[in-house]
Protein backbone atom coordinates (compact mmCIF):
# COMPACT_ATOMS: atom_id res chain seq x y z
CA UNK A 1 0.00 0.00 0.00
CA UNK A 2 1.23 3.20 -1.06
CA UNK A 3 1.45 6.37 1.25
CA UNK A 4 -1.10 8.43 0.63
CA UNK A 5 0.01 11.92 -0.71
CA UNK A 6 -1.00 14.09 2.08
CA UNK A 7 0.81 11.85 4.62
CA UNK A 8 4.11 12.21 2.56
CA UNK A 9 3.41 15.91 2.88
CA UNK A 10 2.30 15.39 6.48
CA UNK A 11 5.80 13.44 7.36
CA UNK A 12 7.93 15.62 5.48
CA UNK A 13 6.48 18.21 8.00
CA UNK A 14 7.50 16.86 10.78
CA UNK A 15 10.95 16.02 9.10
CA UNK A 16 11.42 19.52 8.50
CA UNK A 17 10.22 20.68 12.11
CA UNK A 18 12.51 18.32 13.56
CA UNK A 19 15.69 20.30 12.02
CA UNK A 20 14.76 23.40 13.39
CA UNK A 21 17.39 23.12 15.77
CA UNK A 22 19.60 21.18 13.86
CA UNK A 23 23.31 21.76 12.87
CA UNK A 24 23.17 24.45 10.02
CA UNK A 25 26.22 22.22 8.52
CA UNK A 26 24.20 18.99 9.10
CA UNK A 27 21.08 19.88 6.09
CA UNK A 28 19.76 22.10 3.47
CA UNK A 29 16.91 22.44 6.18
CA UNK A 30 18.95 22.99 8.96
CA UNK A 31 20.71 25.32 7.37
CA UNK A 32 17.78 27.22 6.32
CA UNK A 33 16.47 27.50 9.67
CA UNK A 34 19.84 28.81 10.78
CA UNK A 35 19.52 31.65 8.01
CA UNK A 36 16.46 33.22 8.87
CA UNK A 37 13.09 33.16 8.08
CA UNK A 38 13.84 35.87 4.96
CA UNK A 39 15.74 32.79 3.78
CA UNK A 40 13.05 30.57 3.51
CA UNK A 41 10.58 33.62 2.12
CA UNK A 42 13.11 35.00 -0.30
CA UNK A 43 13.48 31.00 -1.54
CA UNK A 44 9.60 31.28 -1.88
CA UNK A 45 9.79 33.88 -3.97
CA UNK A 46 12.27 32.33 -6.43
CA UNK A 47 10.56 29.16 -6.83
CA UNK A 48 7.19 30.39 -7.45
CA UNK A 49 8.48 32.27 -9.61
CA UNK A 50 10.21 29.14 -11.71
CA UNK A 51 6.83 27.32 -11.31
CA UNK A 52 5.13 29.96 -13.46
CA UNK A 53 7.93 29.98 -15.92
CA UNK A 54 8.22 26.19 -16.16
CA UNK A 55 3.99 26.33 -16.69
CA UNK A 56 4.53 28.69 -19.02
CA UNK A 57 7.15 26.48 -20.97
CA UNK A 58 4.91 23.44 -20.47
CA UNK A 59 2.12 25.20 -22.12
CA UNK A 60 4.62 25.67 -25.45
CA UNK A 61 5.61 22.29 -25.25
CA UNK A 62 7.87 22.13 -21.98
CA UNK A 63 8.50 19.27 -19.75
CA UNK A 64 5.98 18.75 -17.32
CA UNK A 65 8.28 16.97 -14.94
CA UNK A 66 10.52 20.09 -14.00
CA UNK A 67 7.06 21.57 -13.53
CA UNK A 68 6.47 19.11 -10.74
CA UNK A 69 9.82 19.64 -9.63
CA UNK A 70 9.30 23.43 -9.46
CA UNK A 71 6.22 22.61 -7.64
CA UNK A 72 7.59 20.54 -4.61
CA UNK A 73 10.67 23.23 -4.71
CA UNK A 74 7.83 25.72 -4.13
CA UNK A 75 5.66 23.36 -1.44
CA UNK A 76 9.38 22.21 0.36
CA UNK A 77 9.95 26.34 0.88
CA UNK A 78 6.84 27.03 2.29
CA UNK A 79 6.81 23.70 4.68
CA UNK A 80 10.05 25.59 6.12
CA UNK A 81 8.08 29.07 6.36
CA UNK A 82 5.65 27.26 8.06
CA UNK A 83 7.34 25.14 10.41
CA UNK A 84 8.69 28.19 11.69
CA UNK A 85 5.45 29.45 12.61
CA UNK A 86 4.56 25.42 14.48
CA UNK A 87 2.42 24.75 11.49
CA UNK A 88 2.39 22.69 8.73
CA UNK A 89 0.89 20.36 5.72
CA UNK A 90 -1.44 19.27 8.37
CA UNK A 91 -2.60 22.28 9.01
CA UNK A 92 -2.96 23.09 5.64
CA UNK A 93 -4.89 20.26 4.04
CA UNK A 94 -7.47 20.78 6.91
CA UNK A 95 -7.66 24.08 5.57
CA UNK A 96 -8.46 23.13 2.19
CA UNK A 97 -10.74 19.96 3.27
CA UNK A 98 -12.70 22.79 5.60
CA UNK A 99 -13.04 24.63 2.15
CA UNK A 100 -14.02 21.53 0.45
CA UNK A 101 -16.73 21.22 1.93
CA UNK A 102 -18.33 24.56 0.60
CA UNK A 103 -18.53 24.99 -3.36
CA UNK A 104 -18.46 26.88 -6.76
CA UNK A 105 -18.03 30.24 -6.31
CA UNK A 106 -19.47 30.42 -2.97
CA UNK A 107 -16.17 29.04 -1.55
CA UNK A 108 -13.97 32.06 -2.78
CA UNK A 109 -16.26 34.21 -0.46
CA UNK A 110 -15.77 31.95 2.47
CA UNK A 111 -12.06 32.04 2.61
CA UNK A 112 -10.91 34.10 5.94
CA UNK B 1 -9.64 7.24 -5.05
CA UNK B 2 -12.99 7.88 -3.44
CA UNK B 3 -15.16 10.40 -1.84
CA UNK B 4 -14.34 9.03 1.80
CA UNK B 5 -10.24 9.02 1.59
CA UNK B 6 -8.43 10.80 4.00
CA UNK B 7 -5.67 12.00 1.14
CA UNK B 8 -7.12 15.54 0.97
CA UNK B 9 -4.58 16.80 -1.44
CA UNK B 10 -5.01 14.35 -4.39
CA UNK B 11 -8.80 14.24 -3.59
CA UNK B 12 -8.70 17.80 -4.34
CA UNK B 13 -6.85 17.44 -7.08
CA UNK B 14 -8.75 15.00 -8.41
CA UNK B 15 -12.38 17.12 -7.67
CA UNK B 16 -10.11 20.00 -9.55
CA UNK B 17 -9.03 18.07 -12.54
CA UNK B 18 -12.89 17.13 -13.15
CA UNK B 19 -14.01 20.88 -13.09
CA UNK B 20 -11.67 21.19 -16.09
CA UNK B 21 -14.49 20.98 -18.88
CA UNK B 22 -17.08 22.52 -16.66
CA UNK B 23 -19.70 25.45 -16.84
CA UNK B 24 -17.39 28.19 -15.73
CA UNK B 25 -20.72 29.94 -14.05
CA UNK B 26 -20.88 26.15 -11.98
CA UNK B 27 -17.59 27.37 -9.38
CA UNK B 28 -14.58 29.13 -8.91
CA UNK B 29 -12.57 26.49 -10.46
CA UNK B 30 -14.56 25.97 -13.60
CA UNK B 31 -13.87 29.77 -13.97
CA UNK B 32 -10.64 29.89 -13.52
CA UNK B 33 -9.75 27.04 -15.93
CA UNK B 34 -12.08 28.66 -18.31
CA UNK B 35 -10.10 32.31 -18.07
CA UNK B 36 -7.01 30.33 -19.26
CA UNK B 37 -3.58 29.25 -17.78
CA UNK B 38 -2.52 33.12 -16.87
CA UNK B 39 -5.24 33.64 -14.04
CA UNK B 40 -4.32 30.76 -12.23
CA UNK B 41 -0.22 31.84 -12.55
CA UNK B 42 -1.34 35.14 -11.81
CA UNK B 43 -3.02 33.88 -8.88
CA UNK B 44 0.00 31.97 -7.84
CA UNK B 45 2.05 34.97 -8.17
CA UNK B 46 -0.60 37.21 -5.71
CA UNK B 47 -1.08 34.86 -3.32
CA UNK B 48 2.64 33.62 -2.88
CA UNK B 49 3.04 37.60 -1.78
CA UNK B 50 0.23 37.03 0.21
CA UNK B 51 2.05 34.11 1.84
CA UNK B 52 5.20 35.76 2.25
CA UNK B 53 3.56 38.74 3.94
CA UNK B 54 1.41 36.72 6.26
CA UNK B 55 4.73 35.07 7.41
CA UNK B 56 6.21 38.48 8.23
CA UNK B 57 3.35 39.86 10.21
CA UNK B 58 3.28 36.23 12.09
CA UNK B 59 6.76 36.99 12.98
CA UNK B 60 5.68 39.79 14.22
CA UNK B 61 2.87 38.60 16.21
CA UNK B 62 0.45 38.42 13.86
CA UNK B 63 -2.38 34.87 13.07
CA UNK B 64 -1.04 32.20 12.59
CA UNK B 65 -4.08 30.74 10.89
CA UNK B 66 -4.26 33.55 8.82
CA UNK B 67 -0.70 32.34 7.39
CA UNK B 68 -2.44 28.62 7.01
CA UNK B 69 -5.32 30.65 5.24
CA UNK B 70 -2.70 32.26 2.70
CA UNK B 71 -0.94 28.44 2.26
CA UNK B 72 -3.91 26.85 1.07
CA UNK B 73 -4.26 29.69 -1.41
CA UNK B 74 -0.95 28.96 -2.69
CA UNK B 75 -1.27 25.06 -3.23
CA UNK B 76 -4.97 25.75 -4.21
CA UNK B 77 -4.39 27.63 -7.66
CA UNK B 78 -1.12 25.52 -8.21
CA UNK B 79 -2.95 22.67 -8.42
CA UNK B 80 -5.44 24.05 -10.67
CA UNK B 81 -2.28 25.14 -12.64
CA UNK B 82 -0.66 21.37 -12.32
CA UNK B 83 -4.21 19.78 -13.79
CA UNK B 84 -3.80 22.31 -16.82
CA UNK B 85 -0.76 19.51 -17.38
CA UNK B 86 -2.41 16.54 -16.00
CA UNK B 87 -0.55 16.57 -12.62
CA UNK B 88 -1.77 17.05 -9.23
CA UNK B 89 -0.72 16.56 -5.66
CA UNK B 90 0.37 13.47 -6.03
CA UNK B 91 3.11 13.52 -8.62
CA UNK B 92 4.35 16.50 -6.84
CA UNK B 93 4.48 14.22 -3.42
CA UNK B 94 5.66 11.78 -5.09
CA UNK B 95 8.36 13.57 -6.04
CA UNK B 96 8.68 15.34 -2.36
CA UNK B 97 8.95 11.52 -1.31
CA UNK B 98 11.88 10.84 -3.32
CA UNK B 99 13.83 13.93 -2.40
CA UNK B 100 13.23 12.79 1.09
CA UNK B 101 15.38 9.76 0.95
CA UNK B 102 18.13 11.75 0.24
CA UNK B 103 19.39 13.52 3.01
CA UNK B 104 20.97 16.62 3.95
CA UNK B 105 22.86 19.02 1.87
CA UNK B 106 22.92 16.40 -0.90
CA UNK B 107 19.43 16.78 -1.46
CA UNK B 108 19.63 19.94 -2.92
CA UNK B 109 22.40 18.65 -5.64
CA UNK B 110 20.12 15.43 -6.63
CA UNK B 111 16.93 17.76 -7.41
CA UNK B 112 16.03 17.53 -11.62
CA UNK C 1 13.14 68.58 -25.56
CA UNK C 2 11.33 65.36 -24.30
CA UNK C 3 11.40 64.52 -20.53
CA UNK C 4 13.98 61.93 -19.43
CA UNK C 5 12.90 58.28 -18.42
CA UNK C 6 14.09 59.34 -15.03
CA UNK C 7 12.02 62.41 -14.60
CA UNK C 8 8.77 60.84 -15.25
CA UNK C 9 9.52 58.20 -12.80
CA UNK C 10 10.14 61.07 -10.56
CA UNK C 11 7.21 62.67 -11.22
CA UNK C 12 4.95 59.99 -10.77
CA UNK C 13 6.45 59.42 -8.09
CA UNK C 14 5.12 62.51 -6.61
CA UNK C 15 1.68 62.48 -8.19
CA UNK C 16 1.35 59.29 -6.27
CA UNK C 17 2.55 60.49 -2.67
CA UNK C 18 0.18 63.42 -3.33
CA UNK C 19 -2.41 60.96 -3.42
CA UNK C 20 -1.92 59.40 -0.09
CA UNK C 21 -4.67 61.54 1.92
CA UNK C 22 -7.05 61.58 -1.35
CA UNK C 23 -10.87 60.68 -1.11
CA UNK C 24 -10.54 57.20 -2.23
CA UNK C 25 -13.34 57.43 -4.54
CA UNK C 26 -11.34 60.06 -6.60
CA UNK C 27 -8.55 57.72 -7.95
CA UNK C 28 -7.25 54.43 -8.34
CA UNK C 29 -3.97 55.22 -6.47
CA UNK C 30 -5.57 57.03 -3.43
CA UNK C 31 -7.89 53.56 -3.22
CA UNK C 32 -4.36 51.44 -3.12
CA UNK C 33 -3.52 53.81 -0.16
CA UNK C 34 -6.56 53.81 1.88
CA UNK C 35 -7.12 49.87 1.90
CA UNK C 36 -3.32 49.32 3.52
CA UNK C 37 0.10 48.60 2.38
CA UNK C 38 -0.99 45.04 2.19
CA UNK C 39 -2.95 45.55 -1.22
CA UNK C 40 -0.03 47.39 -3.33
CA UNK C 41 2.13 45.05 -2.05
CA UNK C 42 0.13 41.56 -3.52
CA UNK C 43 -0.57 43.53 -6.82
CA UNK C 44 3.54 44.13 -6.32
CA UNK C 45 3.35 39.74 -6.55
CA UNK C 46 0.66 39.51 -8.74
CA UNK C 47 2.14 42.28 -11.21
CA UNK C 48 5.79 40.82 -10.96
CA UNK C 49 4.07 37.12 -11.70
CA UNK C 50 2.39 38.81 -14.82
CA UNK C 51 5.92 40.38 -15.65
CA UNK C 52 7.56 36.83 -15.99
CA UNK C 53 4.53 35.33 -17.69
CA UNK C 54 5.08 38.22 -20.24
CA UNK C 55 8.65 37.54 -20.54
CA UNK C 56 8.46 34.32 -21.18
CA UNK C 57 5.64 34.65 -23.91
CA UNK C 58 7.90 37.45 -25.59
CA UNK C 59 10.69 34.67 -25.72
CA UNK C 60 8.13 32.34 -27.25
CA UNK C 61 7.19 35.02 -29.82
CA UNK C 62 4.53 36.97 -27.98
CA UNK C 63 3.93 40.65 -27.81
CA UNK C 64 6.73 42.91 -26.53
CA UNK C 65 4.36 45.83 -26.07
CA UNK C 66 2.58 43.91 -23.39
CA UNK C 67 5.63 43.17 -21.55
CA UNK C 68 6.52 46.90 -21.28
CA UNK C 69 2.87 47.09 -20.06
CA UNK C 70 3.55 44.50 -17.51
CA UNK C 71 6.79 46.32 -16.46
CA UNK C 72 4.42 49.78 -16.31
CA UNK C 73 2.35 47.69 -13.65
CA UNK C 74 5.24 46.59 -11.57
CA UNK C 75 7.22 49.92 -11.11
CA UNK C 76 3.59 51.75 -10.39
CA UNK C 77 2.56 49.54 -7.59
CA UNK C 78 6.13 49.56 -6.02
CA UNK C 79 6.24 53.13 -5.94
CA UNK C 80 2.97 53.22 -4.24
CA UNK C 81 4.76 51.06 -1.81
CA UNK C 82 7.74 53.23 -1.29
CA UNK C 83 5.12 56.15 -0.99
CA UNK C 84 3.94 54.39 2.51
CA UNK C 85 7.32 55.22 3.43
CA UNK C 86 8.04 58.23 1.93
CA UNK C 87 10.37 57.37 -0.64
CA UNK C 88 10.06 56.60 -3.73
CA UNK C 89 11.73 56.49 -7.91
CA UNK C 90 14.30 59.81 -7.06
CA UNK C 91 15.95 57.20 -3.83
CA UNK C 92 15.63 54.45 -6.08
CA UNK C 93 17.78 56.28 -9.17
CA UNK C 94 20.31 57.39 -6.73
CA UNK C 95 20.40 53.72 -4.98
CA UNK C 96 21.44 52.76 -8.84
CA UNK C 97 23.50 55.18 -10.02
CA UNK C 98 25.42 54.91 -6.87
CA UNK C 99 25.94 51.05 -8.01
CA UNK C 100 26.95 52.12 -11.52
CA UNK C 101 30.29 53.39 -10.45
CA UNK C 102 30.70 49.80 -9.33
CA UNK C 103 31.62 47.70 -12.50
CA UNK C 104 30.81 44.03 -12.72
CA UNK C 105 31.04 41.04 -10.55
CA UNK C 106 31.88 43.38 -7.52
CA UNK C 107 28.92 45.29 -8.29
CA UNK C 108 26.88 42.54 -6.69
CA UNK C 109 28.94 41.90 -3.59
CA UNK C 110 28.73 46.03 -2.57
CA UNK C 111 25.21 45.45 -2.55
CA UNK C 112 23.81 46.65 0.73
CA UNK D 1 22.87 59.48 -24.78
CA UNK D 2 26.00 60.10 -22.96
CA UNK D 3 27.88 59.40 -20.12
CA UNK D 4 27.17 62.40 -18.25
CA UNK D 5 23.38 62.21 -19.08
CA UNK D 6 21.06 62.86 -16.10
CA UNK D 7 18.41 60.25 -16.84
CA UNK D 8 20.03 57.32 -14.73
CA UNK D 9 17.54 54.65 -15.77
CA UNK D 10 17.84 54.62 -19.81
CA UNK D 11 21.88 55.44 -19.23
CA UNK D 12 21.64 52.35 -16.91
CA UNK D 13 19.10 50.36 -19.27
CA UNK D 14 21.75 51.44 -22.28
CA UNK D 15 24.53 49.93 -19.64
CA UNK D 16 22.55 46.78 -19.81
CA UNK D 17 22.00 46.77 -23.50
CA UNK D 18 25.62 47.08 -24.21
CA UNK D 19 26.39 44.37 -21.98
CA UNK D 20 24.10 41.48 -23.56
CA UNK D 21 26.87 39.98 -25.77
CA UNK D 22 29.55 40.81 -23.04
CA UNK D 23 31.92 38.11 -21.89
CA UNK D 24 30.53 36.18 -19.21
CA UNK D 25 33.36 36.66 -16.89
CA UNK D 26 33.58 40.55 -17.41
CA UNK D 27 30.36 41.36 -15.37
CA UNK D 28 27.39 40.56 -13.25
CA UNK D 29 25.06 41.59 -16.21
CA UNK D 30 27.03 39.88 -19.14
CA UNK D 31 27.11 36.63 -16.48
CA UNK D 32 23.20 37.23 -16.20
CA UNK D 33 22.92 37.44 -19.79
CA UNK D 34 24.75 34.43 -20.46
CA UNK D 35 22.56 32.23 -18.42
CA UNK D 36 19.75 32.95 -20.31
CA UNK D 37 16.47 34.70 -20.12
CA UNK D 38 14.92 32.41 -16.86
CA UNK D 39 18.13 33.43 -14.43
CA UNK D 40 17.01 37.26 -15.08
CA UNK D 41 13.17 36.39 -14.41
CA UNK D 42 14.04 33.76 -11.54
CA UNK D 43 15.94 36.96 -9.64
CA UNK D 44 12.76 39.36 -10.47
CA UNK D 45 10.66 37.07 -8.72
CA UNK D 46 13.35 36.85 -5.57
CA UNK D 47 13.85 40.35 -5.35
CA UNK D 48 10.14 41.33 -5.15
CA UNK D 49 9.82 38.38 -2.59
CA UNK D 50 12.38 40.57 -0.96
CA UNK D 51 11.05 44.21 -1.86
CA UNK D 52 7.77 43.07 -0.35
CA UNK D 53 9.36 41.55 3.16
CA UNK D 54 11.57 45.04 3.09
CA UNK D 55 8.37 46.63 2.80
CA UNK D 56 6.82 44.92 5.76
CA UNK D 57 10.07 45.16 7.45
CA UNK D 58 9.54 49.07 7.52
CA UNK D 59 6.26 48.37 8.30
CA UNK D 60 7.17 47.44 11.83
CA UNK D 61 9.79 50.20 12.25
CA UNK D 62 12.47 48.43 9.92
CA UNK D 63 15.09 49.81 7.55
CA UNK D 64 13.71 52.18 4.43
CA UNK D 65 17.27 52.22 3.25
CA UNK D 66 16.84 48.43 2.70
CA UNK D 67 13.43 48.50 1.10
CA UNK D 68 15.21 51.35 -1.55
CA UNK D 69 18.32 49.03 -2.26
CA UNK D 70 15.40 46.27 -2.73
CA UNK D 71 13.44 48.23 -5.14
CA UNK D 72 16.74 48.66 -7.14
CA UNK D 73 17.14 45.37 -7.33
CA UNK D 74 14.22 44.36 -9.02
CA UNK D 75 14.28 47.06 -11.31
CA UNK D 76 17.94 46.03 -12.28
CA UNK D 77 16.60 42.78 -13.36
CA UNK D 78 13.24 43.76 -15.14
CA UNK D 79 15.86 46.21 -17.01
CA UNK D 80 18.13 42.89 -17.53
CA UNK D 81 14.98 40.96 -19.11
CA UNK D 82 13.51 43.69 -20.76
CA UNK D 83 16.78 44.39 -22.18
CA UNK D 84 16.78 40.83 -23.63
CA UNK D 85 13.26 42.20 -26.18
CA UNK D 86 15.43 45.74 -26.87
CA UNK D 87 13.28 47.45 -24.70
CA UNK D 88 14.06 49.18 -21.68
CA UNK D 89 13.54 51.95 -19.45
CA UNK D 90 12.31 54.48 -21.86
CA UNK D 91 9.25 52.31 -22.87
CA UNK D 92 8.65 51.77 -19.35
CA UNK D 93 8.70 55.58 -18.56
CA UNK D 94 6.83 56.44 -22.08
CA UNK D 95 3.92 53.97 -20.88
CA UNK D 96 3.88 55.35 -17.46
CA UNK D 97 3.84 59.11 -18.89
CA UNK D 98 1.46 57.83 -21.24
CA UNK D 99 -1.20 56.92 -18.46
CA UNK D 100 -0.37 59.65 -16.31
CA UNK D 101 -2.50 61.55 -18.58
CA UNK D 102 -5.32 59.48 -17.80
CA UNK D 103 -6.74 59.83 -14.27
CA UNK D 104 -7.60 58.24 -11.28
CA UNK D 105 -10.02 55.11 -12.10
CA UNK D 106 -10.41 55.66 -15.43
CA UNK D 107 -6.53 54.56 -16.21
CA UNK D 108 -6.54 51.30 -14.64
CA UNK D 109 -9.21 50.81 -17.69
CA UNK D 110 -7.17 52.07 -20.03
CA UNK D 111 -4.50 49.65 -19.17
CA UNK D 112 -3.68 47.64 -22.36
Amino acid sequence: MNASSTDVLARLSATIAARKEGDPNSSYTAKLFAKGEDAALKKVGEEAAEFIMAAKDAGHGGDVDKLVGEAADVWFHMLVALARHNVGAVEVAAELARREGLSGLEEKAARP
